[in-house]
């Protein structure tokens, strides 16, 4: 079948399907997409990759991403925020989603993941130890751990939590957990009940 | 929220957003896995963009997708293939998914897409009249209308049929199309109603 599709094509083909959730199928789509396209397209995606690892990088105390001539985060900078509170989060991006919520003005720690020894991430893998060092250094007085409701996010953050405690003894921070319970415009006909569990013990009184 | 994302990422992720059914949380989680990954990834599918279009083509006959520097399709060149057999496909990619089948030794011709009133699609875009150039050449004898089985794609093969007799009359070669009906493992309780209706009328004496 090879001749069929000229190798230039079938390259890029196969350098799309490295993306995550990219099938051959959908890697073919985007392939021909992009040739049927003008060329500009291609050509504008192609320039932004180019420099993408050099123009970005991690902030070495947060571990957002951040303009590779920035020394930290931008949030890590701004003095009006309180350091003293700390969100922990999976994904540089969940930061946003957080932000956009315009509720929180402590601080963010990626972890860069979650535990998940299906896929080999250890904790070892994630930036834990950076963490209590700016638990140390920062005085830090409460986190928040907000890693997701997923298996792998829930034991992370029973591993922090006993991590975190048994390090810092009586001097650990505050630790909480965002709540489990009910999405809003959920119906209770269509809501799982491992949901529903944890909306029933996260009860509030009213 | 801007200052949130580095420049660089910020454009990764909105070139990204071009690739059709990619929005913008999809864009945002292949920019991140690519951030993630390995800068070889992001270099390799950034040098595979960069000269795509440079260096394939469409074949000037067929109008699948060849190399730049060939001529025409090979399968167009192939001898022990029948050339007044022609099927009639969407898409350059169509021609594979026939190819793989093992069934068929004619030729192809790509329309290039199908006739979409609401996605501002007329004839007048597609291959039509360099198909009706290769029915006079090459002697086309069959044409088999290979078209999905869209409102589009069905639209399209009424409207290539007719327009075909018309221009050619007695001289018109034969023209089919692709059997309608069950495909392969379907359980008739959830098979649509169309496809039923296909099915039965296209209904075959054992």
């Amino acid at each position: 079948m090879t001749q069929l599709i000229p190798e230039a094509l079938r390259e890029t083909i196969e350098d799309l399907g490295r993306l995550p959730g990219v099938g051959a199928r959908t890697a073919e789509r985007y392939g021909c997409f992009l040739l049927k396209s003008s060329p500009d397209i291609s050509r504008k995606l192609s320039e932004s990759l180019k420099d993408l690892h050099k123009k970005v990088k991690f902030c070495p105390k947060t571990f957002a991403l951040i303009d590779a001539d920035a020394e930290v985060s931008p949030i890590y900078e701004d003095e009006t925020r309180d350091r003293g509170l700390v969100m922990i989060v999976e994904e540089p991006l969940d930061i946003i989603a957080i932000e956009n919520t315009r509720n929180f003005s402590g601080m963010y720690h990626v972890l860069g993941g979650a535990i998940s020894p299906l896929d080999g991430i250890t904790p070892d893998e994630l930036h834990i130890r950076e963490l209590l060092d700016r638990i140390r250094d920062d005085g830090i007085k409460e986190i928040i751990i907000a890693t997701g409701a997923s298996i792998e996010g829930e034991s992370t953050a029973i591993f922090l939590t006993n991590y975190i405690k048994e390090e810092f003894k009586e001097a650990s921070p505050k630790i909480t957990r965002l709540a489990r319970g009910l999405p809003i415009g959920a119906d209770l006909g269509y809501t799982d009940s491992m949901t529903l569990t944890h909306a029933l013990e996260g009860r509030q009184t009213l």
